[in-house]
Protein backbone atom coordinates (compact mmCIF):
# COMPACT_ATOMS: atom_id res chain seq x y z
CA UNK A 1 0.00 0.00 0.00
CA UNK A 2 1.57 3.42 -1.21
CA UNK A 3 2.83 5.72 1.27
CA UNK A 4 0.65 9.18 1.82
CA UNK A 5 1.73 12.40 2.96
CA UNK A 6 -1.09 11.47 5.55
CA UNK A 7 1.14 8.73 7.07
CA UNK A 8 4.09 11.18 7.46
CA UNK A 9 2.14 13.84 9.47
CA UNK A 10 0.68 11.14 11.55
CA UNK A 11 4.05 10.07 12.09
CA UNK A 12 5.49 13.63 12.73
CA UNK A 13 7.69 13.62 9.90
CA UNK A 14 5.62 16.68 8.14
CA UNK A 15 4.26 19.20 10.17
CA UNK A 16 0.56 20.30 10.28
CA UNK A 17 -1.85 23.07 11.94
CA UNK A 18 -3.64 20.19 14.54
CA UNK A 19 -6.56 21.12 16.10
CA UNK A 20 -7.09 17.29 17.78
CA UNK A 21 -5.67 14.52 18.00
CA UNK A 22 -6.73 11.36 19.89
CA UNK A 23 -5.54 7.93 20.06
CA UNK A 24 -7.54 6.97 17.06
CA UNK A 25 -8.03 10.29 15.29
CA UNK A 26 -5.83 13.48 13.85
CA UNK A 27 -7.69 16.39 12.95
CA UNK A 28 -5.50 19.13 10.82
CA UNK A 29 -6.08 22.90 9.06
CA UNK A 30 -6.45 21.48 5.19
CA UNK A 31 -3.38 23.33 3.33
CA UNK A 32 -5.22 24.23 0.65
CA UNK A 33 -8.73 25.13 1.84
CA UNK A 34 -11.72 25.80 0.26
CA UNK A 35 -12.69 28.54 2.93
CA UNK A 36 -11.33 29.63 6.27
CA UNK A 37 -11.82 26.83 8.98
CA UNK A 38 -11.36 23.57 6.10
CA UNK A 39 -10.18 20.73 8.71
CA UNK A 40 -9.58 17.34 7.66
CA UNK A 41 -10.64 14.79 9.85
CA UNK A 42 -8.60 11.49 9.57
CA UNK A 43 -7.73 8.26 11.21
CA UNK A 44 -4.73 7.01 12.68
CA UNK A 45 -5.55 3.45 11.43
CA UNK A 46 -4.20 3.32 7.74
CA UNK A 47 -7.02 2.83 5.10
CA UNK A 48 -7.15 4.21 1.39
CA UNK A 49 -10.97 4.53 1.91
CA UNK A 50 -13.92 4.51 4.12
CA UNK A 51 -14.89 0.60 3.10
CA UNK A 52 -11.53 -0.11 4.07
CA UNK A 53 -11.71 1.26 7.85
CA UNK A 54 -12.38 -0.69 10.87
CA UNK A 55 -15.20 -0.23 12.77
CA UNK A 56 -13.45 1.05 16.00
CA UNK A 57 -11.86 4.10 14.05
CA UNK A 58 -14.78 5.03 11.90
CA UNK A 59 -16.80 5.18 15.12
CA UNK A 60 -14.09 7.30 16.88
CA UNK A 61 -14.27 9.50 13.68
CA UNK A 62 -18.24 9.95 13.72
CA UNK A 63 -17.95 10.61 17.58
CA UNK A 64 -15.13 13.41 17.86
CA UNK A 65 -16.85 15.20 14.28
CA UNK A 66 -19.30 16.99 16.36
CA UNK A 67 -17.40 18.59 18.52
CA UNK A 68 -14.78 19.65 15.52
CA UNK A 69 -17.77 21.13 13.60
CA UNK A 70 -19.03 23.49 16.61
CA UNK A 71 -15.08 25.00 17.48
CA UNK A 72 -14.51 25.20 13.52
CA UNK A 73 -18.45 27.21 13.30
CA UNK A 74 -17.64 29.43 16.55
CA UNK A 75 -14.13 30.33 14.95
CA UNK A 76 -14.88 31.08 11.53
CA UNK A 77 -18.41 32.57 12.24
CA UNK A 78 -19.55 30.41 9.31
CA UNK A 79 -23.62 29.63 9.82
CA UNK A 80 -23.42 26.63 7.00
CA UNK A 81 -20.87 23.90 6.39
CA UNK A 82 -20.48 20.89 4.12
CA UNK A 83 -18.81 17.49 5.99
CA UNK A 84 -17.26 15.42 2.78
CA UNK A 85 -15.22 12.44 2.40
CA UNK A 86 -14.48 11.16 -0.59
CA UNK A 87 -13.65 7.65 -2.38
CA UNK A 88 -11.39 6.81 -5.66
CA UNK A 89 -10.28 9.22 -8.26
CA UNK A 90 -13.81 9.68 -10.19
CA UNK A 91 -14.76 11.01 -6.68
CA UNK A 92 -12.25 13.64 -6.14
CA UNK A 93 -9.81 11.64 -4.08
CA UNK A 94 -6.71 12.71 -3.68
CA UNK A 95 -4.72 11.35 -1.03
CA UNK A 96 -5.27 7.81 -0.33
CA UNK A 97 -6.41 8.11 3.37
CA UNK A 98 -9.68 8.40 4.40
CA UNK A 99 -10.70 11.76 5.40
CA UNK A 100 -13.09 13.62 6.24
CA UNK A 101 -13.25 17.86 5.14
CA UNK A 102 -15.40 19.77 7.27
CA UNK A 103 -15.72 22.85 5.01
CA UNK A 104 -17.51 26.21 6.38
CA UNK A 105 -20.00 27.63 3.72
CA UNK A 106 -20.24 31.39 3.32
CA UNK A 107 -22.77 33.23 1.94
CA UNK A 108 -20.27 35.16 -0.26
CA UNK A 109 -19.73 31.71 -1.75
CA UNK A 110 -16.79 30.64 -0.50
CA UNK A 111 -16.78 26.70 0.47
CA UNK A 112 -17.70 23.64 -1.30
CA UNK A 113 -19.23 23.79 -4.81
CA UNK A 114 -22.08 21.25 -5.05
CA UNK A 115 -24.10 19.99 -8.35
CA UNK A 116 -26.63 18.16 -7.34
CA UNK A 117 -28.74 16.69 -10.51
CA UNK A 118 -31.58 14.31 -8.96
CA UNK A 119 -34.50 11.98 -10.60
CA UNK A 120 -37.09 10.09 -9.00
CA UNK A 121 -35.84 6.52 -7.70
CA UNK A 122 -38.89 4.78 -9.48
CA UNK A 123 -40.02 1.94 -8.81
CA UNK A 124 -37.14 -0.07 -8.58
CA UNK A 125 -36.40 0.95 -5.12
CA UNK A 126 -37.61 -2.27 -2.77
CA UNK A 127 -35.40 -4.85 -4.84
CA UNK A 128 -32.15 -2.63 -5.18
CA UNK A 129 -33.15 -2.23 -1.17
CA UNK A 130 -33.32 -5.90 -0.67
CA UNK A 131 -29.97 -6.21 -2.92
CA UNK A 132 -28.08 -4.15 -0.49
CA UNK A 133 -29.70 -5.86 2.90
CA UNK A 134 -28.61 -9.03 1.54
CA UNK A 135 -24.74 -7.60 0.64
CA UNK A 136 -24.99 -6.17 3.93
CA UNK A 137 -24.63 -10.21 5.96
CA UNK B 1 -38.06 22.42 16.55
CA UNK B 2 -39.69 21.56 13.24
CA UNK B 3 -41.06 17.75 12.17
CA UNK B 4 -39.18 16.58 9.17
CA UNK B 5 -40.29 13.86 6.96
CA UNK B 6 -37.28 11.99 8.51
CA UNK B 7 -38.90 12.37 11.94
CA UNK B 8 -42.33 10.57 10.11
CA UNK B 9 -39.81 7.82 8.76
CA UNK B 10 -38.48 7.03 11.85
CA UNK B 11 -41.48 6.15 13.77
CA UNK B 12 -42.64 4.78 10.67
CA UNK B 13 -45.34 7.19 9.52
CA UNK B 14 -44.02 7.45 6.42
CA UNK B 15 -42.70 4.39 4.40
CA UNK B 16 -38.71 3.92 2.97
CA UNK B 17 -36.64 2.00 1.36
CA UNK B 18 -34.62 0.45 4.75
CA UNK B 19 -31.43 -0.87 4.25
CA UNK B 20 -30.02 -0.78 7.94
CA UNK B 21 -31.62 -0.33 11.32
CA UNK B 22 -30.11 -0.37 14.66
CA UNK B 23 -30.76 1.09 18.10
CA UNK B 24 -29.83 4.91 16.83
CA UNK B 25 -29.24 4.51 13.02
CA UNK B 26 -31.79 3.97 10.31
CA UNK B 27 -30.82 3.70 6.61
CA UNK B 28 -32.72 4.16 4.01
CA UNK B 29 -32.46 4.78 -0.43
CA UNK B 30 -32.67 8.32 -0.87
CA UNK B 31 -35.71 8.71 -3.15
CA UNK B 32 -34.28 11.35 -5.08
CA UNK B 33 -31.25 9.80 -5.90
CA UNK B 34 -28.21 11.37 -7.82
CA UNK B 35 -26.83 7.80 -8.89
CA UNK B 36 -28.16 3.97 -8.43
CA UNK B 37 -27.69 3.19 -4.71
CA UNK B 38 -27.58 6.60 -3.44
CA UNK B 39 -28.37 5.91 0.46
CA UNK B 40 -29.21 8.16 3.29
CA UNK B 41 -28.13 7.11 7.07
CA UNK B 42 -29.58 9.14 9.59
CA UNK B 43 -29.73 9.13 13.23
CA UNK B 44 -32.75 8.07 15.36
CA UNK B 45 -32.00 11.18 17.72
CA UNK B 46 -33.43 14.36 16.59
CA UNK B 47 -30.92 16.91 15.49
CA UNK B 48 -31.20 19.29 12.84
CA UNK B 49 -27.19 19.72 12.19
CA UNK B 50 -23.99 18.10 13.12
CA UNK B 51 -22.79 20.31 15.52
CA UNK B 52 -25.72 19.80 17.81
CA UNK B 53 -25.69 15.58 17.29
CA UNK B 54 -24.80 13.85 20.42
CA UNK B 55 -21.63 12.04 20.60
CA UNK B 56 -23.39 8.55 21.03
CA UNK B 57 -25.02 9.21 18.15
CA UNK B 58 -22.73 10.50 15.99
CA UNK B 59 -20.40 7.53 17.04
CA UNK B 60 -23.08 5.40 15.94
CA UNK B 61 -23.51 6.21 12.73
CA UNK B 62 -19.49 6.48 12.22
CA UNK B 63 -19.29 2.90 13.11
CA UNK B 64 -22.00 1.83 10.27
CA UNK B 65 -20.70 4.05 7.56
CA UNK B 66 -18.01 1.73 6.76
CA UNK B 67 -20.37 -1.73 6.13
CA UNK B 68 -23.05 0.01 4.14
CA UNK B 69 -20.49 1.70 1.80
CA UNK B 70 -19.51 -1.94 1.90
CA UNK B 71 -22.42 -2.95 0.51
CA UNK B 72 -23.44 -0.32 -1.67
CA UNK B 73 -20.17 -0.79 -3.66
CA UNK B 74 -20.67 -4.36 -3.65
CA UNK B 75 -24.69 -4.27 -5.34
CA UNK B 76 -24.04 -1.15 -7.47
CA UNK B 77 -20.25 -2.29 -8.88
CA UNK B 78 -19.07 1.82 -8.62
CA UNK B 79 -15.66 2.13 -8.14
CA UNK B 80 -15.50 5.60 -6.40
CA UNK B 81 -18.27 6.82 -3.72
CA UNK B 82 -18.65 10.23 -1.64
CA UNK B 83 -20.19 10.49 1.44
CA UNK B 84 -21.84 14.02 2.31
CA UNK B 85 -23.44 15.69 5.29
CA UNK B 86 -24.77 19.00 4.41
CA UNK B 87 -25.54 21.39 7.28
CA UNK B 88 -27.55 24.53 6.81
CA UNK B 89 -29.28 26.23 3.68
CA UNK B 90 -26.30 27.70 2.63
CA UNK B 91 -24.48 24.45 2.34
CA UNK B 92 -27.37 22.87 0.52
CA UNK B 93 -29.50 21.04 3.51
CA UNK B 94 -32.54 20.37 2.66
CA UNK B 95 -34.13 18.15 5.32
CA UNK B 96 -33.09 19.31 8.96
CA UNK B 97 -32.60 16.33 10.42
CA UNK B 98 -28.74 15.36 10.11
CA UNK B 99 -28.02 12.87 7.30
CA UNK B 100 -25.28 11.50 5.37
CA UNK B 101 -25.33 10.84 1.86
CA UNK B 102 -23.53 7.58 0.36
CA UNK B 103 -23.29 8.94 -3.53
CA UNK B 104 -21.75 6.49 -5.81
CA UNK B 105 -19.86 7.76 -8.75
CA UNK B 106 -19.97 5.99 -12.13
CA UNK B 107 -17.33 6.42 -14.84
CA UNK B 108 -20.24 7.97 -16.50
CA UNK B 109 -20.47 10.82 -14.36
CA UNK B 110 -23.77 9.68 -12.61
CA UNK B 111 -22.80 10.89 -8.99
CA UNK B 112 -22.52 13.65 -6.89
CA UNK B 113 -20.91 16.95 -8.75
CA UNK B 114 -18.20 18.75 -7.32
CA UNK B 115 -16.95 22.13 -7.84
CA UNK B 116 -13.08 22.26 -5.91
CA UNK B 117 -11.61 25.90 -5.75
CA UNK B 118 -8.76 25.65 -2.97
CA UNK B 119 -6.26 28.52 -2.70
CA UNK B 120 -3.35 28.27 -0.17
CA UNK B 121 -3.81 28.21 3.57
CA UNK B 122 -1.21 31.12 3.52
CA UNK B 123 0.52 32.14 7.07
CA UNK B 124 -2.26 31.96 8.91
CA UNK B 125 -2.67 28.52 9.42
CA UNK B 126 -1.09 28.42 13.24
CA UNK B 127 -3.17 31.55 14.60
CA UNK B 128 -6.52 30.17 12.85
CA UNK B 129 -5.60 26.29 14.25
CA UNK B 130 -4.63 27.88 18.02
CA UNK B 131 -8.27 29.27 17.85
CA UNK B 132 -10.14 26.10 16.88
CA UNK B 133 -8.14 24.62 19.52
CA UNK B 134 -9.30 27.15 22.23
CA UNK B 135 -12.43 26.98 21.68
CA UNK B 136 -12.58 22.91 21.69
CA UNK B 137 -12.23 23.42 24.99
Amino acid sequence: MAETIFAKIIRGEVPCHRVHEDSHVLAFLDVHPLSRGHTLVIPKEHAATLDALSDESAAAIGRILPRICRAVMRVTGAKAYNVLQNNGVGAHQAVFHVHFHIIPKFEAGEGLGIVWAGRPLGTSGAELAAEIIASMG
